[in-house]
Order: C-alpha cells, then structure tokens, then sequence
C-alpha cells in the first residue's frame, strides 16, 4: 500500500515535511486505516525542545503535513491524491512528548465541502496522547501550482 | 544585543528551532524592538511545501520559538531569560508565504500572568502579512527540567 503523500503529483511532491521528492525534509508517510488515517514517525534525537523531550515545532509539522493527507485520504482516484494546503492550524500540547519512541500521528475529517476539510488528530507516544491538533485544509489555489 | 534565546540557561539551550547549542536546527534568534518582539530568517531552498513557497510546518515552528521568546522577553534578569514552552499553538495561513525573502516574524504579549503569557504574532515576506498567529507560553514544568 502506497503512502497518501506518494500519490500527489510530481510537481507537489516536494514538501518538506512529507514530499518523496524532498531529501533533507521529515518525508511523513500517511496511510489510511479504516475511518482514520494513521501515520508513524520517530524523531531524530537533534528534533528536541529541551533534553528529553520532542521539539513542538516538528510536532506542528507532522500533524500538518497528516492532515492534508487526511484531507486527500478520501479523494483519491487513479492512484492520484489531491492536494490540500493548509489554511488554519491549531495545536495543544496536553503533556510533553518523550523524544524516543516512534510517535502515532492518528487522523481523521470531521467536516467537508467541496473546497475544504476540517481534520481532527491525536499524537501519541508509547500509547499516551500528547497532543491534539485540528487543521482547516483547503484545495491548493491555482496561485500555487507551478 | 544577545538575542533572547542566547539568554536562556545552558540546560534549555538545545532546541532545534532557537537553540544556539543544536547545531542542527533553525537557530532562530529573537530580538527586543519596542513593545515588540522581532526575529529574521530566511528559508533555505529546501524548506518548501510547493516549488515558490514556504512549508507551513516551518512557519509554525518559526512562531512557536518566536512566542517562548516573546514571553520571556520581559522577564530577563541578570542576562538570563526564563524559559517558556507552548501550551497552545494557533497559526492561520492567511496566503502563501513566498521562498525567498528573509521573513520578518514579529510578536507582542497581549496577556500575562505569573506563570502563562498570551503572545499574537506575525510573519511578514517583503513587507506582507502572510502569517497571523498566537500561542499560550507557560514557564516550564518541573517535569521537564533535566
């Protein structure tokens, strides 16, 4: 099975965060499993806040690149997923994430029109949830594409 | 002047996005301007979402640090600034952010009390507002001091 984010297009599949076509970027890879989509990613032991603990920043990234590929999760067609950017995104961090063990970056769409969708995730490690995070995703605009 | 986060204690001074002690991370560096706060930094190529734009993720982390920042900005003592982590991160992507132009990431404290601060930011590309966000800053947890 086929990662959501190896199913964009070659012109969009440059992203840092999970682009196939970026080698110095985190390449998130999103798969669908039932109603939800689920990602897993260990961090790099430089991905830290202070000693022990994960860096926020990554985790920010790695629920916004999860939710685009939640977003496409459902659109697919032709082994082509489309691509969503992300419009708004809104991260709490419940406790600290200890640096270490392979995160679970969990999602899934709760509202969605014809342009956009709204994803609602968890990030989990060693089974406790560390962050929850929802994003408004939206259709790339023609702005964007090359 | 030292930017703020070469103010913060040897210990908490790994970060990947602000730590002048993580040689592999962003080593954003946040400055006192007014009654704001002001970071510059300029993507690298590879910190892309789409070809031209910047990866969203970045932006996030970007804010993030800028935010603990900001927080602490007002508390330095004796040339050593409190070290703040983010409870809550919140960034709208109001249009595409430009690759390229050296991003002006500006921050303010429109709340604070003895223990949390409420920050609002900006990032700006050339001049523009492409990124409006906020973040709760609370001093860190015992729990998280090495």
């Amino acid at each position: 099975m086929k990662a959501i984010q190896d199913l964009y297009p070659d012109d969009f599949s440059h992203c840092y965060g999970c682009g196939h076509r970026n080698g110095a970027g985190h390449q998130l890879k999103s798969f669908i499993d039932g109603t939800d989509v689920i990602a897993r990613f260990t961090p790099a032991p430089h991905h830290m806040s202070v000693p022990g603990f994960v860096y926020g920043g990554l985790l920010a990234s790695l629920v916004d690149c999860h939710a685009m590929a939640t977003a496409a999760s459902s659109e697919i067609t032709d082994s082509l997923a489309p691509r969503f950017v992300t419009a708004v995104l809104h991260v709490e961090y419940m406790k600290p994430t200890p640096l270490g063990p392979e995160l679970e970056i969990r999602g899934h769409v709760t509202e969605r029109s014809a342009r956009k969708a709204i994803v609602e995730m968890t990030v989990s490690a060693g089974g406790t949830v560390t962050v929850r995070a929802n994003a408004v995703a939206v259709r790339i605009p023609k702005s964007m594409e090359s």
